[in-house]
C-alpha cells in the first residue's frame, strides 16, 4: 500500500520508519558495545513488528508492562518475555497458562507474594523463574537492597522446588525527574552499581544470580558502561517524544511518533483538531521545564514545526491558540496538522495500531495489542 | 452470572448499578420537568447499554463524539444520534454510509466545511441534517452567534438542497472552569439565552429552527429552566466523577465507577497498585480545589473511603503514600482496592468494558465501543 496522509483517516498515529529504524538500531549498537542483551520494554509501542524492529528484524526477548502483551507477543511468535510490574495472585493463572507456552519471568519484591507463588506454581506443575526487583532509588517497587529482607527473599526463591532465581532486575525511573546529563549519567551509575553490589553480596553467599537487568531510556542513553550488567530494558527510545527531546536524551529530528489530525475548526483566534484528550493523553510531558509545552507540538503535514502547540484538550478536542494577526486562512477545516507528542507510550496506547510513514506516506499499518 | 471483586482481573472499570440508574433518573426528570428531549452525550461511556438505562431501559436519541461511536450505537440498534463535533470533510464518506441507515445529525460551524458537505451530500444523494455550532462563551467550536456570519451559515444550509437545518447547539464547556452554584447557573442561563436569542433572529429572517440543543453536565445540573431550549446534552453526570463532586455538581455517593486496582508492592512508606496512567488516565481533576487530588481517591473494596489518594502514576503502576505510622499489613500484594477517579469519562475511555456492581458482586460485563 501507499496512501497519502491526506487519504488516512484521523486522528491517526503516524511512526516514521526511518527514524524508528535508526532509533531502534543506536540502541542495539550500545547493548553490543556493552556487551549486554536488550530486552526493549515493548509497553511502549505494544506492537510485535515494533518488537522485531527492535531486534534488527528478528525475534528476540522482550519486556512487557500487561499479561495482554505478553499473551499477544506470545501469539506472534516471541518467546522469551519478562513481565515486569511485580506479580499478584489474582495474575496466576493467567501468567501459569502462558508460562506452558513460552519462557515468561516474572517478578517480585515481597516475600509473601513470593511463597504464595511458590505454592501455586507448585500445584500447577511448574518451575516458574522470578526476579527479585530492587529498589535503586526510584522509590516506587523493589525491595531497598541493603534490607536484610532483600537477600532472604533471593535465598527463598533460589531454595524454592517450584521456582527459579532468574536475577536482579531494577529500573531507575527517577531518572525521568533528573535535569541534566550529569545528573542522569549519575543515576546511571547508582542503577547499575546498586544491582551488581547486591549480586556480589548474593553470590557471596552462595546464591548464583544469572540475570543483572536495568535500564530506562533516560539512563540507557547518558550511560558510559555497564559494568557486570546482563540486560538493558529502554523502551521509550524507540519513539522517544518531547519530554525526551527536552531532558536530551534525543533530538527533535529523532521523535518517531506524531498524531495526524483535521482542522475541525478556526477562527481569527484558534484552531481546533480532532485530536483530543484521548488520541494525545493528558500528559504534560515537558510542562515543568516549557510552560508552553502544553498537550503537543504542531507540525504541519510535512513534520516541519509551526511553533504552534495543543494548549488545551478536551476529550475529542484538541485546541491550538494562534498568534496575533495570524492567518487562520491557513487552516481550512479538513486540512491535516502532526502533533509531536508529549509522551510517546501513553499516546501510543490510546490507538489500534500504527500508519507506517515512509518518504511522507502510509505504506503499511501495524496493529497493537492492548488492555489487560 | 455474579463473581465477587476478588474474582475480577485487575485493572476492572467498576459500574455501581444502583447510583447509574439513580443518575440516569434524575436527570430523565429533569429533562420532563424543563419539557426538553434528553439526548445524552455517550462519550462519557461508549456503552449501548448505558445509553438505554438513560432512557429509562429504551432505544432513545444520543449525542456521539466519534464516527466509531455512532457506529456501535446504530448497530446496537440506535436510530438517532447527532455527531457533535464539526464535521470535516475527511469524515463525509463514513458519516454518509452511516446516515443511509439511522438519522445521522451533523455539526458545522464554518460557511467553508458547510458548503464541502452541500457538495458532497448532493453528490451522495443525501440529505444531510445539520445544526449550526454557536458559541455560548466556551471559545472552543461554535460561530460566534453576534457575527454576522453565523445567520449567514444558518441560511445557507436551510437553502441547501442537500442539507437540512436540524437546528442550533450549543455546549456551555466553559461551566467547567466556573466555580460556584451562582456562576454555573449564570453560565446555564447564558447557554440557554444566547441559544433561543439568536434561534429568535433566524426566526425573524424566516428562516425555520425546529431544534435548540445545549447542556453540559454542569449546566445540566445547576439549571433552574431551560426556556425555549428543545434539547439537553449533558454526559458525565451518569457516571459523575471526583471532579463534578468538588465543583458541587453530585455528592460523592453519587459517583458510580470505579477501578478495581491489585496491590502488587507495599512497604511502610507507600501502597502500589495495578492501576497506573493507562487505567486512571492523567487528568489531574479537582487539582486546583485539593491539592492532594493526584490521580483518584483511594476507596476500600467495599467502596469506603480510605482518605488515601493515588499520588503519582506511571504506565500500570498508581503510587499510594501511606501517612507516617500507617500499618502496611493492612495492603497485603493482592489484596483490592477501588479508586474513585478524577474525570469518569476518560477512565473509562480506556477500557473494553464495565463490571456491573449490584450488592458488592459483578452481575454483569457491559462491553464498549472504543477508538475513532
Amino acid at each position: 500500500m501507499r496512501a497519502s496522509l491526506e487519504e488516512l483517516p484521523t486522528p491517526a498515529p503516524l511512526v516514521d520508519l526511518a527514524r524508528l529504524r535508526r532509533n531502534a538500531e543506536a540502541m542495539l549498537d550500545r547493548a553490543r558495545a556493552w556487551g549486554v542483551r536488550l530486552r526493549p520494554h515493548v509497553k511502549t509501542h505494544k506492537c510485535p513488528e515494533i518488537g522485531r524492529l527492535q531486534h534488527g528484524g528478528r525475534i528476540g526477548p522482550v519486556t512487557v508492562s500487561t499479561l495482554a502483551e505478553a499473551e499477544g507477543f506470545a501469539l506472534a511468535g516471541f518467546q522469551d518475555l519478562t513481565y515486569a510490574v511485580p506479580i499478584e495472585p489474582g495474575k496466576f493463572a493467567r501468567a501459569f497458562a502462558l508460562a506452558r507456552r513460552v519462557r515468561l519471568q516474572l517478578v517480585s519484591d515481597d516475600a509473601d507474594a513470593a511463597s504464595a507463588l511458590a505454592s501455586a506454581s507448585e500445584r500447577a506443575g511448574l518451575r516458574v523463574p522470578v526476579f527479585v526487583e530492587i529498589d535503586c532509588g526510584d522509590r516506587r517497587c523493589g525491595v531497598d537492597p541493603e534490607a536484610p529482607v532483600a537477600a532472604e527473599l533471593a535465598r527463598r526463591i533460589a531454595e524454592s522446588p517450584s521456582l527459579e532465581l532468574a536475577g536482579i532486575l531494577t529500573h531507575a525511573g527517577h531518572a525521568y525527574d533528573a535535569r541534566g546529563a550529569d545528573e542522569i549519567g549519575r543515576i546511571a551509575r547508582q542503577e547499575c552499581e546498586t544491582s551488581v553490589r547486591f549480586a556480589g553480596r548474593l553470590r557471596a553467599e552462595g546464591i548464583p544470580v544469572p540475570e543483572i537487568s536495568l535500564g530506562s531510556t533516560p539512563t540507557m542513553t547518558h550511560a558510559e558502561d555497564l559494568p557486570g550488567a546482563t540486560e538493558i530494558r529502554p523502551g521509550n527510545y524507540v519513539f522517544f517524544d518531547a519530554f525526551q527531546a527536552v531532558r536530551g536524551s534525543c533530538g527533535w529530528n529523532d521523535c518517531a511518533l506524531t498524531v495526524l489530525a483535521a482542522v475541525v475548526h478556526r477562527d481569527s483566534a484558534r484552531v481546533v483538531v480532532d485530536a483530543g484528550a484521548i488520541a494525545l493523553s493528558k500528559d504534560l510531558g515537558p510542562a515543568r521545564e516549557d510552560s508552553r509545552a502544553g498537550y503537543g507540538r504542531v507540525l504541519d503535514r510535512n513534520g516541519a514545526d509551526t511553533g504552534l502547540r495543543v494548549a488545551r484538550v478536551s476529550q475529542e478536542h484538541g485546541e491550538i491558540d494562534l498568534p496575533p494577526g495570524a492567518d487562520p486562512s491557513a487552516f481550512p477545516v479538513g486540512s491535516r496538522l502532526r502533533i509531536l507528542v508529549n509522551h510517546a507510550c501513553l499516546t501510543a496506547a490510546q490507538h489500534a495500531g500504527y500508519w507506517v510513514l515512509e518518504k511522507e506516506a502510509a505504506v503499511d499499518f501495524w496493529p497493537v495489542v492492548r488492555g489487560w
